[in-house]
């Protein structure tokens, strides 16, 4: 009798065990990702009036913005405006060799622009690696990656002057969010690739184009 | 009496010439320039829808479009949008590098943003040459030019780098300004260099990057 108690107890047991465990990985999977909130595909500032406040900041202000914000500058920059997946920027072939990653004080992600999501690629606060000086003090800092194994048998030569023009469209999307959304934003090519490619754990044809920071302007 | 009738029927000749060659000259500077109406800075379709509803646009109606149409076209692109001559798209250190060539039916000009003239280049209907096929269609053919001498001393492959990224901030703002405006526009790198290169009086250091169709969308 005492056997066959010890016996109910360990299975018990056994199956509290695997409980936690599924709730543990639940949670460190759910951890991984950050679900966006839907971006607001309508409204805005009026197109010519976003042209005609274009400009680029290099002065921020560390207030963070919120997970709508980040969303809707995300979509605006490179997100999915149709049904078949394609973006609101083009790319060559619609090949979409850019990856966005999202720099943020929690961590850094890559944008999945299909699922509306950010997917965890490193616990740690990465923006002052991404950003020297004044730039970042911003609170988001967006990384353009180019994958290169998306653009098929081009010359890497070829490949990475795709990805250029490709990146130049985004970017412009990214500045008009910004303007019209009354945030700040300024876009450079010189980015510490040392320190970031081990970091956001890059492939060898996973190449960083450009940085643009992101926030509110300084007061 | 008659010798001084003869001197006063040849200095009246004489000025009717000069006034001749004076307006006949006025009206060849004319010919030569189209100045644009004021581009309109306000309105436009709000930011999020436009880049709800970008796309691209391989079919064309051959119906004109308007000098206000153009105006707006071409400073939504690249016009002056500062003071201090800064423009609607960034371009890395301000160097400006690209001119907008505009291919109409009476002519090829070039794009004064400074001064919102179309200056003519050459007389006569490119559009066919600068675009294959069905692009041909559209009524106004963009050709972007990246001026090599304006970027500095960076070498060749490097002037090349930077006029291709910024050749997308422009280009993006051709798709959106169209998106707002009910046109249809596509942008493509094949372009007919061996055509347009004479025709259009470039120098080695001016480079074709893109051709850019606009028009209605063919109904």
């Amino acid at each position: 009798m005492k056997c066959l108690f010890n016996n109910l107890k360990y299975i018990k047991m056994k199956k509290s065990i695997v409980l936690f465990i599924t709730l543990f990985t639940c949670y460190c999977l759910i951890g991984q990702t950050i679900e966006l909130p839907a971006p607001q595909k309508t409204g805005g500032m009026p197109l010519m009036e976003a042209l005609a406040k274009r400009a680029t900041a290099r002065d921020f202000d560390t207030t963070s913005l919120t997970m709508q914000q980040l969303s809707d500058l995300l979509w605006a920059s490179f997100g999915v405006n149709r049904p078949d997946g394609r973006r609101t920027a083009p790319s060559a072939n619609n090949k979409q060799e850019i990856e966005i990653y999202v720099l943020l004080k929690k961590g850094a992600y890559v944008y999945d622009a299909m699922n509306n999501k950010l997917i965890l690629v490193l616990a740690e606060d990465l923006r002052s690696q991404a950003a020297a000086q004044r730039y970042a003090e911003a609170p988001v800092q967006l990384i353009y990656i180019a994958d290169l194994s998306k653009r098929g048998d081009d010359s890497e030569e070829g490949k990475m002057r795709t990805a250029n023009i490709d990146r130049g469209y985004i970017s412009q999307n990214t500045y008009l969010y910004c303007t019209s959304a009354g945030l700040a934003t300024g876009a450079r090519g010189t980015v510490n690739r040392d320190a970031l490619v081990p970091k956001l754990n890059l492939r060898p044809d996973q190449r960083i184009l450009l940085a643009h920071s992101v926030g509110y302007p300084k007061p």
